[in-house]
């Protein structure tokens, strides 16, 4: 039976907008911004689209109104008042209380500031600029939009069973990774995929099937607004926009070299146990693990995100053994472009070693390679970077010098600043 | 928003019946129906079940207090004033009005008569006696009710998102199949799945699919409930049942070698154009086409259903020939254990040669072999038959010979009377 009212509800959509919550973001994005809005609020930062995959010609694929559509959607969001209550009382990690009330009180307050979009040679120039802790909340659902927008402008014209279709085929392929997956003995495995997920409707779907497939392996979701409506663990730390917008900051080369510490210092006195994680790849992992005070080596664990992860957590194996430190006490999370076969290769070399966890993302939340034609739905290197912040251009290294950066004059300071040497390079598939 | 009356009343059903609709049958049984009320309505027949399967053990599977439940709910059926109305007011096969006034009273009043269920040796033992008018009505129903009661049980500890992902597998196999088929220029093919269907909402999904992805190369569907849905043409003429029971009704073997002519005629009287199919191969294709009387020669075309299907298609073709029919006018329906490769082998064989048209069964509408563990939702080879009429034993010899059914004593006779030699045996799939 029609319900009726459910109907008119819906004919009011001027839009099917894709992103209907601020929380419909990832944890550790509200994690760092209350960080941010207790050290760094009045700093003023800029982020930008960046496509790393330019074949992809996005100004040529969707269309810009149902973009401006899109983003204006997002603006006019505010938390509410279940989204404040979920956070306010929700325990994260064992923690109650995480979000303090100063901050939960801005929160229920905000609106993302304005955008700027232009097109340019195929692609979309997509900026957002203004103080860090609104600005930095554009990330996340300004890649879930243009990724979205993407698969509708690929799926417009197929028919209603060539889409079921399609979807089985997913929903089949995201199952046998499933299979292989729980033979996995005492796998922990989280879905990182909001940024480049196919959809919010199927990232909800991988999430259940996670639940389902999985059990107590699967430990959560990056996702809030996911994490609140299946009832699950939200999951997440911090990432490179920290020490990214410290380091900018940095008004001398030694201020400079300190920057990642600094960051961290803050974040120690802030947070414990499973949010104590270090990514120490912005400017080469080496070095930082090299140069890091002794209460960084205290910390629970360590996430690899970028060059080889094998390498990585064996480099941070030793350094853990080198300061005195039981490797198998510490927990490992792996989330660079992890796939089925590179999951199992891992658990195998690592598990019983140290802690080992994966943050499993986009090719969780977005494996449609090979389902339609000409690969128009494979998943493609799109991010969302703080490029500025108080008029100083941001730099990254990362471990896989394709993934760098910054201007080259900057990327060559700070490679100097941070003995950084010969890096190997990597393909990047998302 | 959750529609409060449509849930209570789902609540108030006790069973999830699988048979909702009287119609929900194949369109062929209701034009017998119609010949037999009109030829021989006073006639007793004995309807049974028959797993020609024996290591599948229904009894086993199927818990025979459900068992008995969707019998009941079949036997509480009437038709609704919409499928009288439809079944009044159709079109099949450009014809108007083609169930009579008196044959639609009878359908409106009709319950189906009561059925004698037991166990034995890990099978169920199910019959139908009464008029042949009534009884003949069970065979679908009482086959599909089975058939789904059967899926019901090999995926009742099924996870939800197991499910979904069978589906899914099951769905995409199809969908291939159908992406197959819609290659074969000029293809005509219908669903005739109805009876060993997996379920009644997957028949449904899958003439959807076929209707999406074959448009007007499929011609419809057998069964009339889903064709009254999907607004699609019910597909169908005659079948074994009608020989069957006037070559037992035979007092003498002179009548008895009539008897197959006999039904025909009293059809020829009834029906023209697409229904004026024959169904050759009750007592062996060869001797029937001989023996024919020159009007049959006359006839549309030829519905071929068992033995070697192209042998069988030449068979006809030489036989057209002799008779000084041009065979490119004639239309040959293949529908014996179908699937793609068959169909794609038989199409390119005949296509241009004779009218080639298909009646899709079991691998359209029950094809998930290898979903699931030990094969357990492969189709089986459940019949129905009528096994005697006044009290004589019907006998059916086909051209396979593990067909055969009737006591050997009167198969012997049979095919004595109908010349009928040696034959190849052929693995009975469905």
């Amino acid at each position: 039976m029609v319900d009726i009212a459910t109907r008119v509800y819906n004919h009011k959509w001027k839009i099917d907008p894709i992103v209907r919550s601020l929380i419909d973001t990832d944890f550790y994005k509200l994690l760092m911004c209350q960080s941010v809005f207790r050290n760094r609020p009045d700093t003023n930062v800029t982020f930008s689209l960046i496509n790393r995959s330019k074949q992809i010609r996005l100004a040529e694929l969707i269309d810009e109104g149902e973009l401006r559509e899109q983003l204006d959607h997002v603006r006019n969001l505010s938390l509410s008042r279940g989204e404040s209550t979920w956070l306010r009382g929700n325990m994260f990690y064992g923690k109650r209380q995480m979000f303090r009330h100063d901050f939960m009180e801005f929160l229920e307050g905000l609106r993302l500031p304005d955008y700027h979009l232009e097109k340019r040679d195929g692609q979309y120039e997509l900026t957002f600029e203004g103080k860090w802790p609104e600005v930095m909340l554009w990330e996340v659902p300004a890649l879930a939009v243009i990724m979205e927008l993407r698969s509708r402008a690929v799926l417009k014209d197929m028919g209603r069973f060539e889409l079921q279709v399609l979807y089985a085929r997913a929903m089949t392929r995201l199952w046998e990774k499933i299979q292989t997956l729980r033979k996995l003995p005492d796998l922990r495995i989280a879905d990182f995929g909001t940024r480049r997920r196919h959809s919010f409707l199927w990232q909800d779907w991988a999430v259940q099937a996670m639940i389902e497939g999985l059990g107590t392996g699967f430990t959560g979701t990056s996702n809030c607004l996911v994490a609140m409506r299946r009832d699950i663990e939200a999951i997440g730390t911090n990432a490179h926009e920290l020490p990214m917008v410290y380091a900018a900051l940095a008004p001398d080369d030694e201020t400079l070299r300190r920057a990642p510490y600094d960051v961290l210092a803050d974040w120690h006195e802030e947070h414990e146990g499973n949010l104590r994680i270090i990514l120490p790849d912005t400017y080469g992992t080496k070095g930082f693990l090299q140069r890091a005070p002794d209460w960084l080596a205290g910390w629970t664990g360590i996430r690899i995100d970028s060059g080889d992860p094998a390498e990585g957590a064996e480099t941070a194996i030793r350094w853990w053994k080198e300061r005195g430190e039981d490797p198998r006490d510490k927990l490992v999370i792996f989330s660079d472009g992890l796939d089925v076969d590179k999951i199992v290769e891992l658990h195998q070399a690592f598990h019983g070693r140290v802690k080992v966890s994966f943050g499993w993302g986009t090719l969780l939340t977005n494996d449609f390679r090979g389902l339609v034609p000409d690969n128009g739905l494979s998943p493609f290197s799109l991010v969302c970077k703080a490029v500025a912040a108080d008029g100083h251009p941001t730099v990254k290294l990362s471990d896989n010098p394709l993934k760098a950066s910054g201007p080259a004059e900057e990327i060559r300071r700070y490679r100097r600043v941070f003995s950084v040497e010969d890096q190997q390079e990597r393909p990047v598939v998302v």
